[in-house]
């Protein structure tokens, strides 16, 4: 399952692993008991672990989703990865030192472009003035098409692809593909940060399609954990 | 799926995510290509990473078991999920601070108790004799009877089951149960540890058991893992 | 500095990197900034990172601890370290596979045993009779006596040591030493959980001796953190 | 202190904590013995612990270090933390959704342009004709110029600084700064992977000035463990 996010990106959902049950049994282990179906009294339970902050049963479940995203989407992500409470977290990437082909790039559309908010360093507003965003798309465009020239042009004159890279236009825009693997516990807390809305828009819709993949498969737990 | 270990104790696969396939798919994201069938190349690529150390892509795939096993295991266990590169672990576990019921224990038959080896510190030889091991085993349930009577009367007179637990006996022979759930990476990491010669006996009997157990799900990766 | 806990037991600070100010340093890399004295600016800042959460910069700070605690300490403070975010722990421990003196336990006095709560399966409540603490104290001591002897007689007749220990009595009570290198943020986190009324008074009196040999190294940080 | 590194880059040593002795106490809290000076059998110790691979000592000593790096050197550096065994690893670093000034870029002069291998996908071999990398440096700074332009016309056109960067050139040479604190065991392991041949020139250099600044400070056991 797939759902597209952005101009050119998408998330899919790879594999999982366990449920709401895997949770219930995971911290059943305490009582020796098993549950083969869930129960009222297992829903009060992940209510209870979610509420108290009692987060080792919610990694016992675990999802594998691929993500084709900006450079600003990802690196934002890997910061909240490495930079966050991260345990059961696997992350493999692209790499540029070996792929030359297919530079694409995120390209706001001249309704799209934002104004600084007020009363805030971070974030952002409403949308800019038309003309403004018209101008930025074409000032985009035309660095992406130059810098894709230059690129390729170094490769064509032999430089090697782990240095000629550095020609590669936007360092936010291009696109970028990469498999996570994450604990529910994980991909809770990177959606309790990335669906907030002091988060930047473009990560927020590839952190709604990540709750769209994972809802269904952990459809209580989820809910708890979104509100702790 | 359940093996037997020792007197009272298994390990049981719960569940897994991924097979070899999921780590080849992982490691090729930076050539853009997904197998859906193992091939040669595949295999050969396998062979590459886990000679390389390249250990990324083995953490894409995870397993969650079930261990019931003596105080002495699980502790050397935990040692190694703790003290050793161990991303990609989740571990719950029984706890005597609310359970006071089924207090069992490992118990060596008078054949089993080993001497101490002649040029070492550690680990152990050949069996003892006949006779010293009737008297260890004797001994032994000696004490755990007297202590589980101890126990007992520490419930039935109102003390707290988290205090009472300290007349529990036997330091190290308790049975206790966990989840483990590990990266393939950690299960490999942790095969490599525990199935070699020098661990403790009555560890390598649970090592065994989990390769038994893990081996079928990711037949290539294993073997090659466990050759490094 | 060394503070004892309990009757036998102590925690000691070995080391430690970093204060207040380096974890404002490390959060403040993100506007190129760097203090040389804390500021009520930087106070500020780590009131504003602990009350929303933004711990990577907590987890630039580290501290070094030893510990010599019963095993129900150790235990609960392991399951703490590999079951919740973790990140940023090493754990080394003394073996019983190698050492063969000194085993020291925890022995409570006949006025230490406490009784178990009215409304709950887990803590516990008011002391005991005298009568009967008084009893649990010699059944313990009884217990200790006889599985020592049992544990020397195993040694002296050449069982392996990491065998023979199944002879030492008290599954919860014999004291074990271990040292604890952990992150600011993993320390707070460790406190948050066992300062707490609910956790067990013997693993209480082990987080009171972190918290004051902590608290002088990172006094606003730890403060805050402790508020969250 | 600080080590320059490429045309505009550095690494800086912020803090540290412990040392060989470290490595050596924490490794004997299995025989409860304390160091205070390296002695021949420490030495050893640290050997026997490196060669047969017991990590978990030599994460009891940790680095706190600053690097002011491309984003090519920046990002192969994310991905060993993230996707190795990373333990103990701490990061933060500048954010350009707050950060509007000072864009820097690592620039190639012209005779430090290197062709691709012959017989390798990965790497690079001899330096481009001097006309080759004369026309790059040209494209590079020209590209770059240009986009800075692009970058600031944007921002004061009012556009969000976090979707503004889209237009900030160049996806891998410009420099950003960020903290790293890691464990001996993780910064040995990044020098083993980064230190090698095929790693990328830009990244050795990096791995070059970090063997610097640490290699005082551990001296034994930064030699062992790179041997390994």
């Amino acid at each position: 399952m797939k759902i597209n996010v952005l101009d050119r990106g998408y998330v899919r959902l790879v594999d999982h692993m366990g449920g709401d049950l895997a949770v219930v049994n995971s911290a059943r282990v305490s009582y020796a008991k098993e549950s083969k179906q869930l129960t009222d009294k297992d829903v009060k339970l992940i209510k209870f672990l979610a509420r108290e902050g009692h987060m080792s049963p919610f990694r016992h479940a675990t999802v594998q989703l691929e993500f084709y995203a900006p450079l600003m989407v990802a690196r934002q992500h890997w910061k909240y990865v490495v930079g966050s409470d991260h345990t059961m977290d696997a992350w493999n990437e692209a790499s540029r030192r070996y792929i030359t082909i297919d530079v694409e790039n995120y390209i706001p559309q001249p309704l799209e472009w934002r104004s600084k908010p007020e009363h805030s360093k971070q974030g952002s507003g409403e949308p800019v003035d038309e003309s403004i965003g018209r101008e930025a798309t074409e000032r985009l465009l035309r660095q992406i098409e130059q810098g894709i020239k230059d690129y390729e042009w170094a490769l064509e004159s032999g430089i090697a692809a782990e240095q000629a890279r550095l020609l590669i236009p936007s360092a936010y825009g291009m696109y970028t593909a990469y498999y996570w693997t994450a604990s529910l516990q994980s991909v809770s807390h990177f959606l309790n940060q990335r669906l907030a809305h002091d988060s930047q828009y473009e990560i927020q819709e590839y952190a709604k399609a990540v709750y769209e993949l994972v809802k269904p498969l952990f459809p209580v737990s989820l809910e708890e954990l979104l509100k702790s």
